[in-house]
Formats: structure tokens, sequence, C-alpha cells
């Protein structure tokens, strides 16, 4: 990686000494997303200072990156003029990013430094619902006329270019704001300077609406490989734009979740240190004493089962492989499952397809599980019976465990429930149950136990 | 989402009634993502017919699209002009993709149809390593001369534009073909035609090596927010350029295989259904053999203390309950971590701040746990010993959970090993044994028996 080399040390020292001027042109190296590591190291009352040193452009880009802690204390630190100009500066996505983690006094300060037309915007999309397109949309975007030609488009690119969030695609509206179509600025620039905007539309549309929920705008964005999606409403009028860098951040923040929720922890959009000792004991406690009453069940199947491992006490150390096993197969298929839906690789009707392959991988898997472990048991034990029992246990735990595991994710996704909830911990709790059940129903048939 | 609807019927029925000229009009309203889902119904002879309908950038754009299976197929119904159109219209990173997936024999025909110079670029990119930057990159961008006028930069961009993957970017190189920095297409759109393009560099320069792992790069891409970022080798020059989507695409598989290797799965490129049941088998296999012979320990544990579970046969039922919380604590934790790592948020050196986070979060959770089954056995059982014993274990069980599960995958990492493989399934295994080493100590200290 070949990044501009900085050092938080050297802008330390020339706060220390005051030097001004020689940190304004060592900040004008750094990158902007560069900032927010090197604000984390410098005092609070040095913050301002620097900040004061930046260019408004400059400024206005880092703050943007800043987290809501440091913004809000910049606030806190910034004159109304200051404010004024940052947030002018700042697009619209980010100020309503902003607004939301801020405490009310701070948004009221902050929305009186808008522009009355700003305000009107900003208002409109705080109240689209949490998750959707309209969230998380900018309205700063160039829009052509229809009767536009390319020369006219130019114009207007370069008059509004600098105050929208890009330019690459420039969206043909007509007279009642309907999308007519996108133009590549690629496909502006190799035409004619007098061909008609409209002769440049791409025909096919791919829009999404307010109100479409923002991880399925995140997936338009894998399948089409658009650098912005524009957003319409209900009349198909264009309301707004949504970039491929805020696509980015919901698929990492999505995938996140996801990964939350798979190891039973309620999700969470702060990150790991953001969130305090007493919120991840609270994010975690629900679905610990979940699963640990369901493991109670299999508790009590165990104590029904008492004289049989009187009689045979070594049954009880093969309790833990058995459950092993049947979790981590369950595991094994549930994860696959659920990413194939995630990634819409597997749909949800898929049931036969999907339960048609994992029981073949589980006859394979189990065979050679049950022959492996036949063997390691007449070599220690030299009981034929004792590894019969083991490895039939095996081949019909993995069985069950790898329908359970492929077959819960698709109804919960069928059910329209989150098929990530049916992730390693709680298939492994409902498949202990299964594999003890299986396990003691067989030694009993034949043993005679 | 407001996608032109289209019907794979309406195709199927117009290939069946030979309407080629509205047949054609038909696919032109089509996306070219949507393409694949629409080929997957198309019998293999009227495949070829439909593909030679489309425009050929369309014909190029939708090749890229589509699988390998269905490139071969196609590729064997080309002829050789067929294919050397095609080729030609390929951006060179989609041609190499296209390659690293195709049989000796066809590689050797797309090799003969493309250009010699493109034929060089290409044997190039192939020798760079699976996971490179340069393994991914394409070589087609626009290059700007240091000395070039900005309406010089435009002549030549829609000279080569449309030949180039984006034009969104800019890059301007020295004689030497050294990069002395980028510039944004808007930058150049609000400029006067007269500026040099030097006056327009960024100052702050981000790119990427050749040898860099891509999985660096797709997380450059989510600091920056660029939509391209510029490849050089080890001399600083120029030599390709990697574009969002390709990003997107990395962080997909990459998130896959975190994914799998949690769910101790061995990770596989292919999709799910693309992988054969003996693949499946096969990725499945390894740690599920590795996981059995560690439960076997767990068992020879509890052999060990058969004299305290024959004395107080109620013991073997709490055994899944403690198993199941210390496996499910443990993997809360490193689940955390992992992703934490993955998303740059921990680092390997926070060793003692993620410990003590985790082991705060592990008093309150277990002492609430305790609590909670304390009064549950002693309102089943009316038994305050036995309520102390499994209380006990739990709050011991839960902070050891916590600790070695948050370890484990940063000592993995300042190992340089994949902090991933420290996931539920092995966290577990490895948490099984304590688990029940903590039980019957206790119980055996506590109930003397």
């Amino acid at each position: 990686m070949l990044e501009r080399d900085f050092e938080v040390e050297k802008v330390l020292e020339l706060i220390e000494q005051k030097e001004f001027n020689e940190l304004k042109r060592y900040l004008e190296r750094i990158n902007g997303a560069d900032f927010p590591s090197i604000f984390e190291e410098i005092d609070e009352e040095d913050l301002i200072i620097v900040f004061r040193l930046l260019d408004k452009e400059k400024a206005a880009e880092i703050f943007a990156e800043l987290d809501a802690d440091m913004q809000e204390r910049l606030i806190n630190s910034f004159s109304d003029v200051e404010l004024k100009n940052v947030v002018e500066k700042l697009f619209i996505d980010d100020t309503v990013d902003m607004i939301e983690e801020m405490p009310s006094n701070v948004v009221k300060r902050v929305l009186r430094a808008v522009s009355d037309e700003d305000r009107k915007i900003i208002n409109e999309i705080l109240n689209y619902p949490e998750d959707s397109a309209g969230s998380i949309m900018t309205t700063e975007f160039i829009d052509l006329k229809e009767d536009m030609t390319v020369a006219q488009a130019f114009d207007k690119i370069k008059k509004i270019g600098l105050t929208t969030e890009t330019v690459y695609n420039c969206y043909v509206v007509n007279k009642n704001r309907k999308l007519l179509g996108v133009i590549d600025i690629k496909d502006l620039l190799v035409a004619e300077r007098d061909q008609k905007v409209t002769e440049l539309i791409d025909p096919d549309i791919i829009a999404v609406t307010t109100l479409d929920d923002r991880e399925d705008v995140a997936k338009a964005f894998d399948k089409y490989d658009y650098v912005a999606l524009p957003v319409v409403d209900k009349e198909e009028r264009l309301v707004g734009i949504i970039t491929v860098d805020d696509a980015i951040d919901v698929m990492i923040e999505e995938t996140s979740e996801d990964f939350e929720k798979m190891a039973a922890i309620s999700p969470n959009e702060d990150g790991y240190y953001k969130t305090t000792v007493v919120e991840h004991a609270k994010n975690r406690i629900f679905w610990l004493l979940f699963l640990m009453f369901s493991s109670i069940v299999t508790g009590a199947v165990i104590t029904h089962y008492e004289q049989a491992f009187a009689a045979l006490p070594l049954l009880v150390s093969f309790i833990p492989m058995i459950m092993g096993t049947g979790g981590n197969c369950g595991s094994q298929s549930s994860t696959l499952v659920i990413r194939g839906l995630a990634v819409d690789e597997i749909k949800s009707k898929d049931f036969l397809k999907v339960w048609w392959k994992e029981i073949r991988v589980a006859v394979i898997v189990g065979v050679i599980m049950a022959i492996v472990n036949g063997i390691r048991i007449f070599v220690q034990y030299h009981d034929i019976q004792l590894g019969i029992v083991v490895g039939l246990t095996l081949i019909v735990t993995i069985m069950l465990s790898k329908s359970i595991g492929c077959m819960l994710p698709l109804i919960c996704k069928k059910l329209k429930l989150d098929p990530a909830i049916m992730a390693a911990p709680l298939i492994s709790t409902i498949l202990d149950t299964c594999s003890v059940l299986v396990f003691f129903n067989i030694a009993v048939a034949i043993m005679n136990i």
C-alpha cells in the first residue's frame, strides 16, 4: 500500500511548538480518511485549533469522517459562524447521519445553521424509516432537463458540479421530475456537443424507491455494478441518489449484524469499543438464558436414561462427542444456507434441492465418521457392539443434523424471519436433544440395557 | 425496486416463434446483469441464437456476467470471428477472470483471438499471485501526461474513453510512467480548458501495489471512498487500476470465506450449488474429524469423574447446559473479536483492553445466569448445595469462556494465522473440556463425593 506517510507525533509536536503555518502545510498532505486516527490523539482544547487551520472544503470532508462523539465535541467548540461554514459544505446525507446521533440541543443548533431549503430536505429524510433507501440517500446530484444538449449539460455540471456528491452519473428528468434515464459521464464525454441528452440515455433504468430496504439497495449495487443509483418516490419522481460508498457501509454493517446474530448476540450498531460493558452484557444475556433453558431439556432427556448409563457408565463419555458432532454438522449446513440466502444464491423455494444435496453429503460424512470411530472404539475398548452403537448413532445424527440445519433457515426465510438466528448456537442446542435421544435409543435397542 | 420488468417466458416464446426482430428489441431493454438468469432457462442450441442478436457492446458486457460453465459452452459454439469480436470488447480483467476458469484448449483459442499486445498483458496479469491486487486489476484506464492541459485531457478521453473501464478518475504520469496523482473527473469538468492537469492533482495519493493482498485493497475502498484505485509496481509506475465493483466482489467473497471458516468448513470459491456433493463432504470432514477427536478428550475427563456421577447421577444432566453455556459465551466473545479484527476496529495489540472488557461482561452475565439457575434448581430439587455448585460453575465457566474466546483470535492474528478459525466450533470444543473440569472439580470439592 502506497499511502502518504504521516506521523501523529509530528502533528502533536507542531501543535506543541505552535508552528501553525508548518502544521497547516503538513495537514494538507494527509487524506481526510486518515484524520480520525489523528484526532483521537489530540487534546480536546487543541482539536479546535487544528480544525481551524484546515480550509473549508477539507474541514467539512474531515468532519463527515469523524465519529459522533468527536463531532459533538467539535460542534460545542464551534462559534455559530464556524458551524454554519462546516454544515454548508457537508453533503445532505452526512448532515442527516450526524443529526441522527446528536442530542437534541446540538440538533437544534445544527438545524438553525442550515438554509431553510436544506432544513426542509433534512426533515424529510429524517422521516424515512431507519432501514430504508430514503434514509441513506443524498439530494445533491446532477439532474438534466430532457430538452438539454450535451453542451448545456456540461455548463450545468460546471456550475453545480462541486456542490454535488458525484458527477459520475447524471439523471435526465421531465417537467414533472419523473426520471427518464441515467447517463454515464463517459457517454457524455464522448458525445458531440450538439447532441440531445435524451439520445444518450441508457434504455434500461435501474432505480430504487425511497421505501426499499437498504440491504436490497446494497445488493443492487453488487449486481448492477453502478457507482450510484437513483431513488424515486411512488410517482417515479427523482428525489435523491445513493452512492456506492454508502452502499458499502450498509453491506459491512449488515454483515456485522449477521455475524452477531449467528453468535447469539442481539445486534448492535455501535462498534465493539463504543458499546459499554453493561450494553454488551445486555446484548448477550437474552440468548444465553434462552439457550440455557433449551439445554435443560437435553439434561432431562439424559436423566430419563439414567438406568442405561448406570449399567454402562462409559456411555456418558460419548455424549460430548456425539452432541458436538451433531451441532457442528448442523451449523455447517445452516451457515452455508444462511450465507447462500444472504447473497441470493439460494432461494427459499429451493427446499428440496438443498435438502437432497445435504442428505447425500450427510451419508458420505456420516459413514466416514462412523468407520473412524468404530475403529477407534474397537482398538481402545475391544467392544464391537459399542462401536456399532456409536457408529450408527453418528450416521443417524449427522443425517438428522444436516437436514434440520439446512431446513430451519429456509423455514425462517419463508416466515419472513431473519434466517441468521438459525445459526450455530440455536441449531446446536436443538440438535443436542436430538443427538442424545438417538444415542440412548440405539444403545438401549442394541445393547438391551 | 424499480427494475424494467422482463419475462423469461416472453423470451422463450419469441425464440419458439422465431420472431427475431421483436426478440432483439425486447432484449435491448434488459439490463446485462439480468441476462444470466434468462440464459439459464434457454436451451443450449438457442443460446447462441440469442447471443447473435445482441449488439457487440452488449454481447461482451453480458458475456462478462455469465458464469464459467456458460461462457465455455458459448465459446464452443462461437466461430473464430465471433470469439474475436467478443474478446476484443471485453475488459482485460474480465478476460483474465474467464481464462482462469477455462480448460486449456479453450484458453488457447481465447489467447489466439486477442491481439499480441493484449496477450502479453493477460499473461502478465495471470502471473500475479492469486490473492494479489495485480490479479484483479485492469489495464484500461485514462492516463494523462504531466504537460497536458485540461482541453487535451478531454480530447484524450473522447478518443479512448469507450475502451476504458472507467473515466471517473484519471491518472497523471510522468515520462517514466511514475504515478504523479489522481484527478477526479469532477475537477476536470469544473476547471478551465487551458489549465494544466498537474494543477488539478489531489495532493494525497492513495495507491496500491501489485502484490498487496486483495483483502487490504477492498478495505482501502471502504476507508477512502474512491470508485477506483491505481495500482503501481515496485518503482511506483502505474500499471493498472482496480474498480470498486471488483472490490465489492472481493469483500463478498472474503466474507463468505469467513462464514465458512467460522462454521468449521474449509473455504471454497464456488457457490453452494456449483460445489459437488463429494467436494462438500471433503470441505466438511476435516474439521469434523478434528473436532471429534478433541471432544473425545472431554469424554475422557467425564470418565475420570465416574465415581462422582455414580454417587449423584443427577450431575450428568447438567453437563449439556454447562457445556452449552460455556461454548455460547466463548463464541460470542470470539465472534465479536474476529469481526472487530476483520473491520480493523480491534488491533492485535489490544490484548489487555479487550480482555478487561470481556471479563467485566463475564461477571455480569455469569452472576445473572448463576442466580437464575440457582433459583431453578432450588425450586425443582430443593437442593441448595447443588444450586451453589451449578451457580459457581457457571460463573467460573463464563469468565473462563469469555477470556479464552477473546484471546485465541487475538493470538491467531499475532501468529499471522486467520483468526476466523477460532470461531464457535473450535472454541466450543476447547471450552467443553474446561467446563466439565470446572464442574466436577467444584462438585467434588463442595459435595465431598
